[in-house]
């Protein structure tokens, strides 16, 4: 079993350029399996794929009881394994509040920005981060059933710029079987457990259930079907962004779109150039997919003009204007 | 309620331009209640929209017990209606048996074998069935759950060829609310309750669990996800179809692919070029993203050689070969 984990994390490695040869590698460690099993892995993997472990980073939040021994557990694995560790701790509630971000926004931002800082003072060229393939089912899951649609439904991806998910195609169950077998251990987050967190009630609740009436493994097949959306969303973005830019003047008016060749390009990239558009006017507010559709029926004549967050969107000659 | 829900079949039929001015509309009959609705709904828009209803079609697939009394009952609505009907009696066991088919399959395919003659016969140029928004969300929700992946996950459209589904974006509680108020009955399916079929499953238990477990509205999160990304997919198909027929020539070695300018196309497209070559090549047998997977491997270096099926898929020179 630890082989074939060793060799599947390898395959993600490879197949996505995550790691070239003489990168210097910072783990982001939280004291959890996944964070603690993905250090191993990599150190396993280190030398036959000639990279380095730069060191481990390891965020107290200050949310949790268990900060602190997350911190000592986190501290001690580092000095067993002789890699250099850097600690910060951020009041991860006062930030949240102060800037008016939800809790887990906050931490989410405090913990990319100490990575980079890290990854700098380590001299390191990628960050890995543990998560899983569960992650991607269960982030694909919530973000489908709060209605993303495809220009919001996205994906965890194996690597955007530094950072890097080297064991995002394998299970937290696979890794804490290595951790199992080779007799490691880890420390619990037991907010994980906490069935008010919708994340939490699709982990231990809607997940096993879709799994056991349908016999099917809904996880993994999720996680793939999000990997490869996320890829065709990625490149519908880019293709939409060259667009939007050969479509659009700004005016005194406001932006103006050319309507005959917004009329001629495919609905998937329509759609992703007025979203564009639209939220490039929105200052912030949030633009969905029905002000993508409001604008379309403007484009097509079926609604004369209307308001959307920002803006009005009107058919003036051949130009869809959205107006200051 | 029912003025807003003719609205909302008005708008799906104009957004998507189903049924242009002029048309005569065949309505695929069961006797449930989607197409019971879909009819009367037709029957209310028609004067408005400029199109006109031809007739009925009903099927009877000699399956279940009820089949006849399903049968009188379109009869006697049709009668009621004034609106000519075609009836089929086939003997789907018989001709799934025959042909390989499963008897799902089977029905569908002599459905709308049926629906297409009985068009031709009520000089209808457009078909309309009776699948909902529910039908949309069960669908994707399978096809999700069976690691479909993107190039399979598609979605029912709204249109296809003279196929038009105007009830697409209306849920089934939505017609059976406006029957209940306009005094309609209609038949029910007794096979819909069999949880050993599993989109009864996905119907009865699944996604009633999903909505309940999060408070969301899954459904129809999930209908409109199936929607944009069905059009994607669309797209993106076509997109591919091209790319492939300026990357590929047959020789007597087998189907060539010119390896630097797949290894220069957007991985989303590349994907969708191999599946179509391999598709090509495979006479029949199911290929899937895995062979796909193993098709790019191949072109990336990543691995000498590979078997697909059908055929071998190797690197030779600035080629990608899949052997005869």
């Amino acid at each position: 079993l630890s082989a074939s984990l060793v060799q599947h994390v390898r395959r993600t490695i490879r197949r996505h350029g995550l790691i070239p040869a003489g990168s210097r590698v910072v783990v982001g460690l939280s004291g959890g399996s996944d964070s603690v099993a993905l250090t191993l892995l990599l150190r396993e993997l280190a030398p036959n794929m000639q990279f380095e472990l730069a060191g481990l980073a390891h965020v107290n939040h200050q949310l949790r009881q268990t900060a602190n021994r997350d911190e000592e557990f986190c501290r001690a694995f580092a000095e067993r394994l002789a890699l250099p560790i850097l600690v910060a701790r951020r009041n991860v509630k006062a930030v949240a509040e102060a800037q008016g971000f939800s809790v887990e926004d906050a931490a989410r931002r405090l913990r990319y920005e100490f990575l980079e800082r890290a990854a700098s003072e380590l001299g390191a060229t990628r960050i890995a981060v543990g998560h899983t393939l569960d992650d991607q089912a269960e982030t694909f899951l919530l973000k489908l059933l709060r209605g993303a649609g495809a220009a919001g439904l996205g994906a965890i991806y194996p690597c955007r710029d530094a950072v890097i998910r080297p064991v995002l195609e394998v299970t937290r169950d696979e890794l804490r079987e290595y951790l199992g077998a080779i007799g490691e251990t880890w420390v619990e987050d037991e907010t994980n457990a906490d069935v008010s967190n919708p994340r939490n009630r699709v982990r231990h609740a809607v997940l096993p259930h879709l799994e056991s009436a349908l016999g099917l493994p809904a996880r993994r097949a999720m996680a793939r079907a999000a990997g490869l959306l996320g890829e065709d969303a990625q490149w519908l973005d880019e293709l939409a962004a060259d667009k939007l830019a050969t479509l659009a003047a700004q005016t005194s008016s406001g932006l103006e779109l050319d309507a005959d060749q917004l009329r001629a390009t495919p609905l998937p990239l329509a759609r992703r150039v007025l979203l564009r558009a639209l939220r490039s006017r929105a200052n912030g507010r949030e633009v969905g997919l029905e002000h993508v559709q409001t604008a379309l029926d403007v484009l097509t004549g079926l609604c004369a003009g209307a308001e959307v967050p920002g803006s009005r969107v009107e058919l003036r000659g051949k130009k869809l204007v959205l107006l200051q």
